[in-house]
């Protein structure tokens, strides 16, 4: 089978290029070529099969038509202007995550209305599509209220995506990730970084901002995970999905203090200690916006699977990030 | 002030064009000029300030931006292909009811960037957003799973107006109508059709066929109640929407076997005589996917008001399309 995966530079892009290369099948069928596509040229993977790696803007005229001339089987669409830049460039974000996705999506129907085409294709929103009202446990039917430019065309996406799949377009699955933790690589702006840093940073030795209380919590899933999820939505049987077809990917909810907890357990009082409060109240106030939990049914009755503990997550960045050594105890 | 009515040429844009007309102000303040636009040319209406009418298409290049050239203080954007045309033609339910929505957004986006322009805009949208699962009594944090291509375009529609009125871009308002009754006019065969035709043609002493079993319950309000949501989403204070800009509407949850009663009290035996059973499978199982009742405590607490029975419906269709004719009883 030939896959096509939109976004491939990115960090989960990078990571699942890794695992399909890897396992070099989907559902049991090899894997015999990739396009791998992305803003800019993705790496071009350890792979048996065909590579094909490019740059390419999904919004411009032509080029979602390019990406899926070889008819891929499988279309992983994970490209996106992140949350704060579709914020500062409203047109910008709407080009690319909206014109994008609607351009991806009328290719792969114009490619079937010239002779049969319905490929999978996997579609990763986020749960930034719920804003307020929040309850504490946000349910599988619960209303999507997004708060941002972002969150607005992931859901757009969402709903396009459905209308596609439900007149037989192509058989779509998207996936709500829960925010990434620890997300690899160096400290960055995003309101949302300290979730990862305050881990990430103590375990190489180095000290880390905490902006918010320990009290704050929310819900997250590690890159593995996420990575796990796009797999098994490329795999899975979507005749149980009826017409929902975005589904809530599970997590685990907890708060900053169980997340050090979690650190000290893994990493001992060396690690902790390097954490330094600072508090933030803008990056309070953003935080306090969002979800804290989900009632992530659908996705659990569709053998959809996050870590339990943070204590998990932290080995699994040991061992996928600093080559499986634990640093030293204190 | 001046106001900008997109799909004045139908059924409820002629009835909001002709009370606006006779008002002649929004929340006390003269309306001094209109702007009628349609796919056709709309009536000139009995006016005094100055009216301009036009055929326009929305989705076409220039038009969106051509229409809102007088700075309308309030847009009312009510056009839209119907939902059983966006079904079958998929390609210009999406052009019209999507880019069309978009460009004339956009146009008012773009407006207030040369110069500071702050519309209310006034969004319809419908219950078709709502499809599987529906619960028995729907809230308003209910998720948005619409099973058509017109209810697709509609639910991107409300996002795009909470998006661009969170960003400051205009001032939206959109309203969830309940499915209409009576519908003036001659019978048509769309699949809910039959709710008003079964109280239109008897009330005219015509026969009207009944698809469906009498237990069937649905969403209604008048011609009437339509125009008075428009009417009150125009004049409303906004503040208290917060980002959620989009409200469904009050109505009136009854069952066809209601209906019937309430023709009964109103017009007698000799009318609903008229009502021949026809049992349709095909009606029946559509009619099966849709709401029956809304719990619509936001647009109560917001001052929307509909009807509170079908014999209060009843008496303003005679009052309204039947010049108060009371047909003669048997």
């Amino acid at each position: 089978m030939e896959i096509l995966i939109i976004g491939a530079a990115g960090m989960i892009g990078r990571k699942l290029v890794r695992a399909l290369s890897d396992r070099g099948q989907i559902g049991g069928r090899p894997i015999t070529g990739m396009v791998l596509a992305d803003i800019v040229a993705p790496e071009r993977p350890d792979f048996r099969g065909t590579v094909e790696t490019l740059a390419a803007d999904l919004s411009e005229p032509g080029v979602a038509a390019s990406l899926i001339r070889s008819r891929p089987d499988v279309v992983f669409h994970l490209a996106a202007i992140v949350s704060g830049e579709a914020e500062a460039d409203f047109d910008k974000g709407y080009r690319v995550n909206l014109d994008g996705t609607r351009a991806l999506f009328a290719a792969i129907h114009a490619a079937g209305a010239e002779r049969p085409y319905h490929p999978r294709v996997v579609f990763t929103s986020s749960i930034v599509v719920f804003g307020e009202p929040l309850p504490e446990v946000i349910s599988d039917t619960h209303c999507l209220t997004p708060l941002t430019s972002y969150g607005t065309q992931k859901a757009i996406g969402e709903l396009l995506l459905a209308d596609y799949s439900r007149k037989g377009f192509f058989d779509g699955v998207g996936i709500r990730l829960p925010t990434i933790s620890i997300r690899p690589g160096k400290p960055n702006k995003a309101a949302s970084g300290f979730f990862s840093s305050i881990l990430r940073e103590p375990l190489i030795g180095e000290e880390a901002i905490l902006p918010v209380s320990e009290s704050v919590r929310h819900w997250f899933a590690s890159p593995r995970a996420a990575v796990k999820f796009i797999l098994h939505a490329a795999e899975l049987d979507t005749a149980p999905l009826g017409q929902q077809r975005t589904i809530t990917m599970p997590g685990l909810s907890a708060t900053v203090g169980e997340q050090i907890e979690a650190l000290r357990r893994v990493a001992g009082d060396a690690a902790t200690k390097l954490i330094r409060r600072e508090p933030n109240e803008t990056i309070a106030s953003i935080i306090a916006g969002w979800p804290q939990g989900f009632d992530a049914r659908r996705a659990d009755a569709l053998g959809f699977e996050a870590e339990k503990s943070f204590d998990e997550i932290i080995r699994a960045h040991i061992e996928d990030e600093l080559e499986n050594r634990i640093p030293e105890r204190a």
